[in-house]
């Protein structure tokens, strides 16, 4: 077994279930505060897991990030996509320019975007703000053989574990993970076929624009890439490493990272879910820490949603990646442990309780 | 006809329809945007409405406020609620403090809120920061006669309007509604009864929190009020007043004065849907100018989205009122026009378009 190998076994140990006497406690402090019982829904839930993943009375949530990878899919050359690839090298500089809607979306909610060039197929090493992992230009084309080696798929998990404890050691409280890959959504497709076991004609979508011709021409092109590859439905790294992609190693790598470090982490999308999704096969007690920020219109989401059996917070028609759902999903996470913090109590108010 | 009732009658010619040349143009500008046609979903309409409505390329929601507006109901002797109807005034000053759930959420989102005494049975004068335009302490028993004399009313929904006027005068960008009350759901259950003619068995709830006993008298309570007050299903101002609240007219007034101003105006929750369905019955051309926040618990919530024929941007299982859900909507309804102001397009970003 190699180094990298090595590393992501030993995390398992690493990761702790939800301490629930925390939980607990936050559930109690919840019925304190001057509100009826429970009429904040959702939002005391996700306060109350966030308390116990701080283990701490009143949690907070000041600095957050997003990690936006990106990863070139050689699995383009057979005509997936609706955009060229080099869109995905383009809308990485656009990253970096702050034009993107992730941008946007991060400005607007007080969150830092990190930018992590993974197999991008462009030498963009002049760029010196974005955070290189890359060992490739470019996955393979899995309609052949596998997207990457074993040996590469464990390196990238592992370059995004350190991301997540990059992410600690700058204090982040709470963090996101978004991607930008054309090609990715065939990738994350195929990924739940190999876990879920379900027919690839219900898990392919348009991505960023197909019709309805192209869809058919994905459906089929990743029912070759299941044929050829013959992933282990067992086996996480394996289904990464043969119908994966960089991006979604790495993603996969960020969660398992953030679960490790007790810092709470929101998955984007559909391609954000399938790394997420991934992470909780490896090891099921990152789901803890996990978040899922909206319901993507792909409909191979709504498989991993249940596979992961987690209700995504927004439903809003989005599709677009990045991190984009993943941003609005934050403000909500911290409105929900700002309420558990702020709030007053019945004594302290002064208010009457329940006749 | 009396002034209050001239100058809601007069305001039906000040409403305009959407501009849908500033609808379009915005779709058009979204097409040149950084990202997949479409692919931002509810995001986009959001946008391009904001558009339509400030009748601008690039629409800014800079500043937004919060009306949280408070009333009595006379109602609460019949024991419709889980709550004293003291808890409404201990409330007023708990929202004066900042230490309620809606002001947790305004300084999370950057709104402003200003808390208005419609007809708190209690003496606020002592609190200047409280905008009072309160005409009675509670109204009257809905379940014996009507809540308020039609005069009352529509002095109440004229003073609704003067604060959306009062809002634009101090160059608010984006309002929204919320409310206080012990008792409310009960009104509001009543309101939707007599506007969509449905069983009032089917649009009864928990509210702050009775049981299912207490909800089945609830329901007796209102069958019995629909029974004595026979308010006019085609009348908005007759159902107000029959069995309606001060606070629900004040925001009915509010949501038209939005429209008239063209402010856009966000809806909270169950409540606050029944003042925006009547604002809607009765000049609906405000349907433009409107926003839903959220989908409530409260079953008869439903029936309310469903009058006005508009989704509500989240469903996270909430039941607060105060302008919670609205507060957290105005941050996706903001960054909707922010994406639509601030992306950059292909050609800027030197991003290639479809294939």
């Amino acid at each position: 077994m190699d180094e990298a190998a090595n590393a992501i076994n030993s995390i398992c140990y690493q990761i702790a279930p939800l301490d629930e006497s925390w939980r607990a406690a936050a559930r109690e402090r919840q019925l304190t505060l001057t509100k009826p019982p429970l009429s904040l829904g959702r939002l005391e839930e996700i306060a109350n897991r966030i308390a116990a993943i701080q283990q701490a009375n009143t949690p907070r949530l000041a600095k957050k990030r997003i990690y936006v990878v990106a990863g070139d899919h050689g699995v383009t050359v057979e005509g997936v996509s609706a955009y060229p690839s080099e869109v995905t090298a383009q809308m990485v500089y656009n990253f970096l320019s702050g034009g993107a809607a992730i941008n946007v979306l991060a400005r607007h909610g007080d969150i830092e975007v990190k930018v992590v060039d993974a197999s991008v197929d462009a030498d963009l090493s002049g760029r010196k703000e974005l955070i290189s992992v890359k060992t490739m230009n470019g996955t393979a084309n899995f309609a052949r053989g596998p997207a990457m080696s074993r040996t590469d798929t464990e390196a990238y998990v592992t370059a995004g574990v350190e991301l997540a404890r990059a992410a600690k050691a700058d204090r982040v409280d709470l963090l996101g993970v978004g991607e930008m890959g054309i090609g990715n959504t065939t990738s994350a497709s195929a990924i739940t076929a190999a876990l879920t076991g379900q027919d690839p004609a219900s898990l392919t979508d348009r991505g960023t624009g197909v019709d309805a011709a192209g869809v058919a021409h994905k459906t089929e092109i990743i029912r070759r890439a299941l044929t050829v590859n013959q992933p282990d439905p067992g086996d996480a790294i394996d289904i990464l490493a043969k119908v994966g992609g960089a991006e979604i190693a790495v993603m996969t790598g960020i969660i398992i990272g953030a679960a490790v470090e007790k810092i709470p982490v929101v998955a984007d999308g559909f391609i954000s879910t399938a790394a997420a999704a991934l992470a909780v096969a490896l090891f099921p007690n990152t789901r803890g820490y996990l978040f899922l920020a909206h319901r993507s219109v792909e409909q191979g989401h709504i498989a991993l949603i249940n596979f992961i059996g987690m209700q995504p917070l927004l439903d809003l028609g989005m599709r677009l990646g990045e991190g984009t759902g993943a941003a609005l999903a934050m403000h909500l996470i911290d409105a929900s442990a700002k309420l558990l913090c702020e709030m007053a109590t019945f004594a302290e108010a002064a208010v009457s309780g329940k006749k």
